[in-house]
């Protein structure tokens, strides 16, 4: 990382955390120099960049001040408590939803991806083609079900923090929403409960509701994430088989658990010995210096298995992730084998060639850096033409944003009336087994901002200010 | 296909009808010059090319005889009929199989794979790049999950066998595997009863065990195929909810059924409603000229599902396949987006390109020889090391043989001793529910025959005549 990226990296924390609040200024010019002994253009990159993130402001000969977008924090929802175990009827509005974003003159705020132009392509495909053009052809034989090469570099990714793992946990899977499902088919029978998070991923429901499992919801709060306390409770009023949870950028809510909860909610599971299913799909895309531990980094009796993919940050398409699957690695490596055989054998060693040789860290600092602005300018546009009463909570990671509308609104009726307009976007049913969060939206701010999604939210605008809406 | 393909071809045909019976001299030089209107050059070509697959043997100055080989039947065992839906109990005892054909020491005879030396991997390469560099970013969106252009090519093989079907019905996935396996959870819940092939492929059985569903089998007569009468019968008996079959070049016993059988077999399951899920990965790879109908070409109601792919003609670790799912089409692209989302977008364009531009008949046609020429050089090798109560039929497609040993040879004691001596074999106990079979054992035809290959014939012969083996 460049000098004027460190700092305005630590900057951007402070801000986060609210050590320098709304409205204050920046430290001047001066103290920043002869605090990191830098020159005073690096100073001013670091401004810039912070800016662009749409942390601070400009003014005019006074300096650089927080702006209000940069705490904005939703108020905590009421969620009822009903956590008995429950059939899942959910695919039916996802696929509906999933369709309507599906088409390229429709503006993608509810899509699930980030932009596809945000990915090094060209530099991916000379990979692709090095790496296969090195590959024997015997590997189609020997390497299943994933490529040694491949798990050396995804292993190598794991020591950057300090997590210890062995390459024959780590089973190759297309993508990580295959990684998730096998876990889940590695640990449960039909009729088991499982606890997600509610508001909570989609493909978990999905699933739950394809296996013919019952779901049992634990509360996520925007702020502070999972709600161990409801977790407790239900571990010890169900037979819970599993938990499917996302401590890192929750989806879609964009929260995290702080060290301490991802401590003790591993601690907590590993008293009941119940595996915990861990998607971490967003782990590299983290707006903070560092990548954030994920649980697995706890686990010290192999029940976490730790999913995560190459989707979300270099080769969308190439349908390659993996599962770390502690002592449960052989049961998903065979499930693997049984339904796919193996991922694409050409798309993992072209993977496995641009980690060794393509600059993925390089790659990932100028992605992070793109959502961060990407951030700023969607929140830039929602103060400008959104209702005072919309709430959300800013993100620290990830491509997500849940917004909170008046509790008048039903976001399904947003849903349509926004289709109509060209807008997709992905209201709160989505995300619950019983169809609740019927004011709560996501929007994806994983696209360069530009004039179309400016209009899409002030689309938005208007239909929240028409009667239509209203639950 | 050039003139003496197509004489070689004709002859050969003839031979496997037993029109020209064992020990027959071919037709004249002058016949055939005649006939064909072709030249002496062009006839000795096509005597070479039957030479070759071990159809016939040349004696000096008396012509071309049908060799011995050539018309090997086996005696059809007696099968028991106990159709009851049952439980299945069969990976462990597979993946100890495949895990030990895995090694690159050891003679792959037990392999389910061909030999990737005889897949044109440098050409393919050059399409995966064409392929690649073509695609719109925005592919990774749009095209889930399946490529429009990939998908147009496929519907143009069918074409080639006067199949309509729209592109619609046709979900690319991430191999055959994946195809069968999503065309099975389409139409089946936990508890259903499936009927499958006895013996059968073992995947269908591992499918059947993970999904908690019940097994009926159907006996497979190694000569005529599935006993129609017998699926009948269970038909009536037990609410059977979708067959796994495999109409042509049938894994393990290579056999197929006639036209008549594919058309009755449809109709018998039409009228009862029973949805067919037809695996037919093995139909490029014909001996006859023409290439085998699907049973899925008498289907009216859309009730059969069609699953090939690629991984055994063209592209093996390139994870690109189909179902063609009639009605359940849209359950079908569902299930695919609920669990792995789309196949390796790179793969599906290279594969795409390789049909548009690489010559796929013209390598088919150079694969289906090599296949033949290594069936006749296997068979050689059988009759030359094995005792004479081995019997096999011969296979009209594919790289499967299935051999039935004599009664007091126990297969699985075969393979636990050839797997000492570096060979592996597949185990007749592998294709069936009740694991029956046992003296039963599949060989792979799939590799250029050189002197490991006969080495490991040489073993076999050798183990079968110790007293380790007997029953």
């Amino acid at each position: 990382m460049t000098r004027f990226e460190t700092i305005a990296n630590n900057l951007a924390e402070q801000i986060r955390a609210g050590q320098i609040p709304v409205g204050a200024r920046l430290p001047s010019l001066r103290q920043i120099i002869s605090q990191y002994g830098v020159s005073q253009t690096t100073v001013f990159r670091a401004y810039y960049l912070l800016e662009q993130w749409g942390l601070v402001r400009a003014e005019e000969r006074a300096g650089y001040f927080v702006t209000p977008g940069a705490a904005v924090h939703a108020e905590v929802p009421k969620q009822k408590q009903d956590d008995a175990p429950k059939k899942v009827d959910i695919s039916d509005l996802v696929f509906s939803v999933l369709e309507s974003t599906q088409h390229p003159d429709i503006v993608p705020l509810g899509s699930a991806f980030p932009s596809p132009t945000l990915f090094p392509s060209s530099r991916l495909l000379k990979s692709l083609v090095a790496g296969t053009r090195s590959l024997s052809p015997w590997s189609t034989v020997e390497d299943l079900p994933g490529s040694d090469r491949l798990r050396q570099q995804i292993r190598l990714r794991y020591v950057g923090i300090g997590l210890a793992v062995a390459s024959k946990e780590i089973v190759v899977t297309n993508g990580a929403l295959e990684a998730l499902n096998l876990c889940l088919m590695a640990v449960t029978r039909p009729g088991d409960a499982v606890a997600v998070e509610s508001p909570g991923f989609y493909a978990a429901l999905q699933a739950i509701e394809r296996l013919d499992l019952r779901a049992v919801e634990i509360p996520v709060n925007p702020v502070s994430g999972l709600d161990l306390g409801a977790l407790r409770r239900a571990l010890e009023q169900h037979p819970i088989r599993a938990c499917w949870f996302m401590p890192n950028f929750q989806n879609p809510t964009g929260t995290s658990l702080s060290i301490e909860k991802k401590r003790a909610l591993v601690e907590m599971l590993r008293q009941k010995q119940v595996p915990l299913i861990e998607d971490d799909v967003y782990q590299e895309l983290h707006f903070s210096r560092d990548r954030p531990l994920p649980a697995k980094a706890f686990d010290t009796e192999g029940l976490v298995m730790h999913c995560s993919s190459f989707s979300k940050t270099l080769a969308p398409g190439y349908r390659v992730g993996w599962a770390t699957a502690g002592r449960f690695a052989d049961k998903v490596r065979r499930l693997k084998l049984m339904t796919t055989l193996c991922a694409s054998i050409p798309a993992q060693a072209g993977i496995a060639d641009y980690l060794e040789n393509g600059g993925y860290d390089r790659h990932l600092r100028s992605l992070r850096s793109s959502l961060q602005t990407q951030l700023g300018q969607m929140e830039a546009a929602l103060h400008r033409w959104l209702p005072d009463a919309v709430k959300w909570t800013r993100p620290h990671g990830g491509y997500m944003l849940w917004l909170q509308l008046p509790q008048s609104v039903n976001a399904m009726e947003l849903h349509t009336l926004a289709s109509e307009r060209g807008v997709s976007i992905a209201p709160g049913p989505m995300f619950s087994a019983t169809h609740a969060f019927q004011n709560c939206v996501r929007l994806n701010f994983g696209h360069p901002w530009d004039a179309r999604f400016e209009n899409a939210v002030r689309a938005l605008a208007e239909i929240l200010d028409s009667p239509g809406v209203r639950a």
